[in-house]
């Protein structure tokens, strides 16, 4: 199945000169969102991962389900006040300002072999932040899953940087 | 398995007198959140739904394992500004105030059967929206499926106000 089928180009979105790149018709054609799914779980069955991570909110549409595939816990990770417990959280530096991101102190345990998942790998500026969020806590990484990486930005690069072997289903360059 | 065991009382979350029922115990609990799948799965198997509806973000959560099980599509809905093509709005009064609530114009199609998920059913304000919003996009709504209903709350009475059937997992009053 050719995934890029299934993601929408936007122009101009969120602003002039840039392309989003939707995902919104994988996840309303069962076939290709099921196709996704059966991927990064081809890709991380072997893993050895105890839990996933995924960010605030495409991420939880992927990683929830992939994280019922394969029998292990879910850590939702959010911006600040959305989280109810108490949070661990990290301010990362973007490339214009910064931003933070939050999980609750009892999310990831000292030596848990976390996956991160999310629906897009671009600039790598929230997985830094989610990398540095999940070291902090105790996690091990143990692999990270885009459904779409870009690959004329710098996620790739980061990635590799932060010593985080990742993997991707939709390369757009 | 006794589901209320996993749903966490915040006290005085998100301000004093409110307490908040937090749900990530079930995601860090693998058997929980597949018990919860399986259990919506079961009352909407035969609803005759093509779509679930869910709103971000803690309804993403639920609805998109819910969608990938029962083979259907999955829409989300978002706060305005956050899907990036045409969207449809809708404006819905609150206690205190207003909010709104967006979706893709071609997500919903005339005439489709519309399963909505979420997490929480409390005083019924998102989701009283989400009833206004799939109607005006012409989608028939054959259910709505809570996690958590909270009965010392007027969601109940909202929901059957709006002629929508809804069921829940959890009870708390």
């Amino acid at each position: 199945m050719n995934l890029r089928h299934y993601v929408r180009d936007i122009p101009d979105y969120p602003k002039k000169g840039i392309t989003f790149f939707d995902i919104t018709p994988i996840l309303s054609t069962p076939k290709a969102f099921r196709y996704v799914i059966d991927q990064l779980y081809e890709k991380y069955k072997d893993s050895g991962a105890d839990k996933i991570v995924a960010a605030d909110a495409r991420g939880f549409i992927f990683g929830a389900p992939l994280a019922l595939k394969m029998g292990i816990g879910f850590v939702p990770i959010r911006k600040p006040g959305k989280l109810p417990y108490k949070n661990r959280c990290v301010t990362y530096d973007l490339e214009y300002g910064s931003d933070t991101l939050c999980m609750h102190v009892d999310a990831i345990e000292e030596g848990d072999k976390v996956l991160m998942i999310d629906d897009l790998l671009a600039t790598g500026g929230t997985a830094e932040g989610m990398v540095k969020l999940i070291r902090e806590a105790g996690g091990e990484i143990v692999g990270a899953g885009f459904v779409i990486q870009l690959s004329f930005l710098d996620g790739d690069e980061v990635m590799r940087a932060a010593g985080v072997k990742h993997d991707f289903l939709i390369e757009i360059d």
